[in-house]
């Protein structure tokens, strides 16, 4: 079963793309990263952009996940419902040629909400695989869109997307609070003063303006700005993640300076946060949906 | 008292200003508006700004309010604290030249919030002026940034302020939902749809994610999500704006095709909305200063 050779794995987001040569053994071995996201190819211009990860990393079998396969990617794999394990993963692979496959995202419908994931299905069951989280546990997985991800025996079970990180991204580069939010964010006195009022005041949009007012008014520092504005934001975000029920001990995928400011929101929430390194859970999955490929 | 032979009255903000000419009598006569907002003026170029606009209304004495007393403005105006009347804010009018009179913004410290205005205050107070709001009542002020103030003995005791028209602006001009939120807002069933959501469920950052989410799984129109994300935004805001103690009737100053999505969403809430046009309030506020002006 699964691709002998070995394989190349792709995480392919809206903006950059990760590859890793995984040889017959599982073990990685290169790996580049750059820029070429889904939106920078032209439409008819992924066959070339695949033929160069296979010139930097070799002629093997290629796993693609991520917005690769959302309507803007190669082909589109279209989402598998939840509960979402990798058996199901690996039922919906979307084959782009004989060596060329995509893995299709995740979507929920369900309380009266939709969602959908793309990319992160794989760090989430990676992690479940690898025996790093439990399979009825709990996973936060921080980034440009949080996803609070509920697994029951192992699938993803249940999932909530809030729009942390681009939110954060609109207000520094386009808005009032631009000149404040330059700073390097910390997970410091001003973060947890933000968070813990985002934990307990559910009014997100008003505590954002109060970044600005507080400085104007010689309330706060203005290089304490970003800081507290990101544990604003993250607050929100962890209480509207631990509103869903679970138990005590959250894990949190994804890339270390984020995983640690969330790690330090959900900590200040009562509950206990396991970080675990996002490229690691993502070797680890696309390695057992590889391996399931006959 | 007063300045006796009329004056000219201008709303000077960001991005806009507004003038009207007001007779010795308090009639409004002939008014213009353009674009030369105070970001659109070089330091410096403010009296030729200020020579322009009584070239079109005359050589009257000016009334100057917004962001024109902001330290980006023409001279700073330093703000009054709360409590704030039309008193205070004669006292606080800063003078740029002998008949030209900056008036003040106010701010708020308190309950271990900070905030500002510059330009509302006027229109707030004109409406308790002239009679159209309760001197005890609560005043809700949609705008870029929308103000929910409560007066006591008819002065502003305190405020709160919530980013909602500028995050509607971020999101459809900046972010993943754009393509989704260029259509007309409306106060339509999906903007009360929204409204209701965001009213009872305090996930907004979660809840705008779904609005691409649903969307994509088909549970929602996509010519219905600019009037949806408004509605999870202004519920939002009302839900904390009626979270500060208030009787059941809010007026709503402004411009009427925001005013009408506030009252719409305060209705959903249980309260009655009284809606009244913003520029009647700042013409009526503009006459309670002028009129004090020795």
């Amino acid at each position: 079963m699964g691709w002998t050779e070995g394989f190349i794995a792709v995480d392919w987001g809206t903006t950059n793309r990760r590859a890793y040569q995984i040889d017959a053994q599982g073990k990685p071995g290169d790996e580049f990263e750059d820029h070429k996201g889904v939106l920078s190819v032209q439409s008819g211009g992924f066959p070339d952009a695949v033929a160069e990860i296979r010139q930097r990393l070799g002629g093997l079998p290629l796993l693609l996940a991520g917005m690769i396969g959302s309507n803007r990617g190669w082909k589109e794999a279209p989402y598998v419902a939840c509960p979402a394990g990798i058996e199901e993963l690996v039922k919906g692979l979307v084959w782009a040629g004989d060596r060329e496959a995509i893995v299709p995202g995740v979507s929920y419908i369900g309380n009266g909400r939709a969602d959908v994931m793309r990319g992160e299905e794989v760090q989430l069951l990676g992690a479940v695989a690898d025996g790093s989280v439990d399979p009825m546990g709990m996973v936060c997985h921080p980034g440009t869109h949080n996803k609070w991800a509920t697994l029951r025996h192992g699938k993803i079970e249940e999932f909530r997307t809030v729009m942390t990180g681009e939110l954060f991204s609109l207000l520094r580069d386009h808005s009032i609070l631009s000149d404040l939010l330059q700073g390097k964010v910390e997970a410091n006195e001003a973060f947890k003063d933000g968070a813990s009022l985002a934990l307990n005041d559910a009014a997100l949009p008003a505590d954002l303006f109060g970044v600005r007012a507080r400085v104007l008014l010689g309330q706060a520092k203005k290089e304490d700005a970003a800081s507290y504005a990101s544990g604003l934001l993250i607050g929100t975000d962890v209480r509207i993640g631990l509103s869903i029920p679970t138990g005590a001990q959250i894990h949190v995928v994804g890339r270390p300076d984020l995983t640690r400011l969330y790690a330090a929101a959900i900590t200040q929430a009562g509950r206990t946060a396991v970080e675990l390194d996002g490229e690691k859970c993502f070797l680890s999955g696309a390695r057992e949906i590889a391996k399931r490929i006959s």
